[in-house]
């Protein structure tokens, strides 16, 4: 089942560059391959409906094992999740203005309850007395609720999840990363003092730290955004950033504190043990299917997909290696028994995933080694009657090369599977740091800062990707405009600055004081 | 903390009739008993937003553990789960003509896609070139999708569920019941053969059977729909027909034989074995968030809700009894060891799931045993410093009466206490079914069967609620202008064909031949 790379890779006219199972590769051009890779382990892909993606089994499985390892970390700090309706009245988001600025450029309208057969076409009636809103993001509509459930300092603190799907308008839009409809979730809190309300908003950006280094395999460096990254109506939005192969920002997740602005806006006020009513103080945090885009773009490589074992589908792939009939039976037996000696293994506190390729391709009905390359299990192992005689297996890592394999002894193979995928999970998040750090620069001057983000964007003329320069982190006096000139100069801004703190020091632009360093990048 | 009932119902003016925590009861008001409920145990509210409802923690962790042990029936029967877009384009939706006459009248229809502030008020800009509906049900979109995954016969069967939100624009809603936005999940599935898709459509109602009863404890009646009754666009409808406690049938979940429609509407072909160019044979199948409402009306009582335990997010709630300062902490450390005790212990392939209710309430703040009585937990354990010296503990179970306790020795509670959730959950179903075996008739005349559904409406006569008759079987000629007069006459329905047949005879209201007996009943 192995014999080597897709015929058009085998074929390939210039046997110098190494063959892969994606073209082009992130050298070539970094956006189209992420499209690629996409595409090879069939993950997701692009609807009829503008900017609406169809997320494929393989993509949503993935999706499903963020929700679950999330929804347990949401629930053992103390949340519960509920429901709120998908429509949001105009005057609800009239509500607090710098909200609605934010958002009315990219909602979805509704305008109208019934379709009707005019001429042979269906029209839209039934107009709506007040237009209705889908949902781009809920702190609105679930600020109206809170406003009938808070009546007491008793009520509080209430801690809501919930899992939903979202439509923001967007005019460019780009599978999992930027989708007009996605799927999250959004946290929203409300509390009786600031104190506290302040302490969420950090305890979940820290959650969602933890989720994306301890599962995700990707290091993030938290910290708070300036006035111009801020959520529309938020008093302080805290993030979570990583570094992308193409040396681009993603911001991976927020954690806002709302301070009393939408308590006022919605209404949410309570009795404090004084007897005195007073606003409540909310906080909202989310993170959405975005995160499979940056799962991609940190680990994927140019044979594509790789996933990180705590939230693969199946940790273990076998191949059952059948070249006659005869011995159909025979292998497929042993890899029926090689799962279950693996499943009795557990990792990250449940039994190992495995899945058994057993179908029949026909000749040369595809080749099954390089559709699970592509689609990125942690695992592969092909099992044929030489293997079962000699009690060997053919195992390949996916965090090694494509054609690197081993043969271990079976029982060997399973009583360590739980430190091998260990090992992978922790070999994927030790590359992207030491990714990161080779491509981070502390820089003291303007000069520097310059000529690093416009150093040359590329390696190869013909390529339509700019290679980015990566992080700078500078000391910055945070003004608003000398950031805004530099995003006009060089397409870059301030990531984040860290949690943390550091020295105080010089701006390198203005050379006035500075608390302390900040992140720059380009970024997503 | 168990000081009795509510006061208001304490001092009740007729001393005569039972003291209820719910006011109406079932007896007097039915349709307001069943809305009292659901605010006594804080499963859902209304929202601002017309139809639509904000399912609240409690009713959504019904929801969580029907999705929870549905998605792993659907998953050990070989479906995967995938996600598509939330708005589907009017061209879509016009190419199955009887789909689109189904659901055109009540289609949320998106317009616009920006907001603008025109003299201090928003309006919607930015027209959209082709409107979109929200979706009311998905197989016109998945169908776009599957034309494109479905290339020859080797790509089939296609298995693929979805869980998510959809739209109907009612104008009647009641909570849970009928709503306009709605959870729940489709499954969409395409299969070479037309006796393939039938063996699925089968399959599934057979899983939402098993569902229904071993999990909600509600028994069902798996049947064929008539033709009026039918899903738009399939050519056979199948469902599972429960009997609520005011006699009247709820659908609780259908299963669609969707022949060749969809497929040719969506252009669903594939190369068979032979090399011809054919379409796919498709099903669909859902159930929603109604199923929280069948579990209400079947198991709920005038004290507040009943939850079948297999779906209770607290299988055991303990509430200490500390009456003293000094005892707090002896009294909460005995309710964590017994927390403890009892998690050891598994049921329904879980651990126990217990709550401990420690909220300190101040004086007057509350009666912690009805709010967990109106909850619907299944068992409730007091324990207080005299249980601790005696080792034993007032336990409750919620399918007994409400003032109903025991007193065992602990260990013995504990060791006992998968055994004492399976028999409330047997208790639950097995009531159910004597309640709908004591309201079901087999009618043989005409004469007999208007008496059954004519007689006297209410035992008050100041009640709004007409008590109905139950479920009739009779033989029926399955004449659809014959059905339609019935329903105009007494509005009732024929509920399902029930499967497995039965005997031949001669329906009453014709004397022509009939297959076999069918259900009728009004229904919700």
């Amino acid at each position: 089942m192995s014999n080597g790379k897709p015929p058009q890779q085998q074929n390939a006219q210039k046997p110098q560059k190494p063959q892969t199972a994606i073209t082009p590769t992130r050298a070539d051009n970094y956006p189209e391959w992420y499209l690629e890779v996409i595409k090879a382990a069939d993950l997701a892909e692009n609807s009829a409906v503008k900017g609406c993606m169809v997320i494929k089994p393989w993509g949503y499985a993935l999706w499903e094992n963020i929700q679950r390892v999330l929804d347990g970390m949401f629930k053992n700090t103390g949340h519960v999740n509920a429901y709120f309706p998908l429509f949001i009245p105009l005057s609800f988001l009239e509500k607090e203005a710098a909200h609605v600025e934010g958002f009315a450029k990219e909602c979805a309208v509704v305008t109208h309850h019934r379709l009707e057969a005019r001429n042979g076409k269906l029209v839209p009636v039934g107009e709506l007395e007040e237009p209705l809103v889908v949902r781009p993001t809920s702190e609105t509509i679930i600020g109206e609720s809170f406003s009938k459930w808070v009546k007491s300092y008793r009520d509080l603190p209430l801690l809501i999840n919930q899992w939903a799907n979202v439509v923001r308008w967007e005019m460019r839009t780009r599978l999992f990363l930027r989708t007009t409809e996605f799927l999250w979730q959004e946290g929203h809190t409300a509390h009786a003092t600031a104190e506290e309300a302040v302490e969420e908003t950090m305890k979940m950006l820290g959650v969602y730290a933890e989720f994306a280094e301890q599962y995700m395999a990707i290091p993030v460096i938290q910290g708070e955004k300036t006035a111009g990254e801020r959520f529309p109506g938020a008093v302080s939005t805290y993030c979570i950033e990583a570094m992308m192969q193409d040396r681009k920002a993603l911001q991976a997740g927020t954690s806002h504190f709302l301070g009393q602005n939408f308590a006022k806006a919605s209404g949410i006020e309570f009795q404090n043990e004084k007897g005195e009513l007073v606003h409540a103080w909310t906080t909202s945090w989310g993170v959405s299917t975005r995160l499979v885009g940056a799962m991609i773009m940190t680990h994927a490589d140019d044979d594509g997909m790789v996933i990180p074992p705590k939230l693969a589908q199946s940790h273990v792939v076998i191949i059952p290696v059948i070249q006659k009939d005869e011995v159909r039976q025979q292998v497929l037996d042993s890899c029926n028994a090689l799962k279950k000696e693996l499943q009795a293994q557990t990792f990250a506190g449940g039994p190992i995933r495995v899945h058994i390729d057993a179908r029949d391709l026909g000749k040369g009905g595809g080749n099954k080694k390089w559709e699970w390359v592509k689609k990125g299990a942690p695992i592969r192992v092909e099992l044929g009657p030489k293997d079962i005689e000699k009690g060997t297996l053919l195992v390949a890592r996916r965090d090694q090369p494509s054609n690197d394999k081993s043969f271990p002894a079976r029982a060997e193979f399973v009583s360590g599977i739980a430190a091998t995928l260990q090992q992978i999970q922790d070999n994927l998040y030790d590359r992207a740091l030491a990714f990161r750090k080779e491509h981070t620069r502390t820089i003291d001057t303007k000069d520097e800062f310059y000529a690093y983000f416009e150093a040359p964007k590329t390696k190869n003329p013909n390529d339509p990707t700019p290679i980015h320069a990566g992080f700078a982190l500078t000391h910055f006096n945070g003004d608003p405009k000398l950031e805004a000139k530099i995003k006009d100069d060089l397409g870059v801004t301030v990531r984040c600055i860290p949690l943390g703190g550091g020295e105080p020091g010089t701006c390198p632009f203005t050379g006035e004081p500075s608390k302390q360093r900040v992140v720059w990048a380009k970024a997503y």
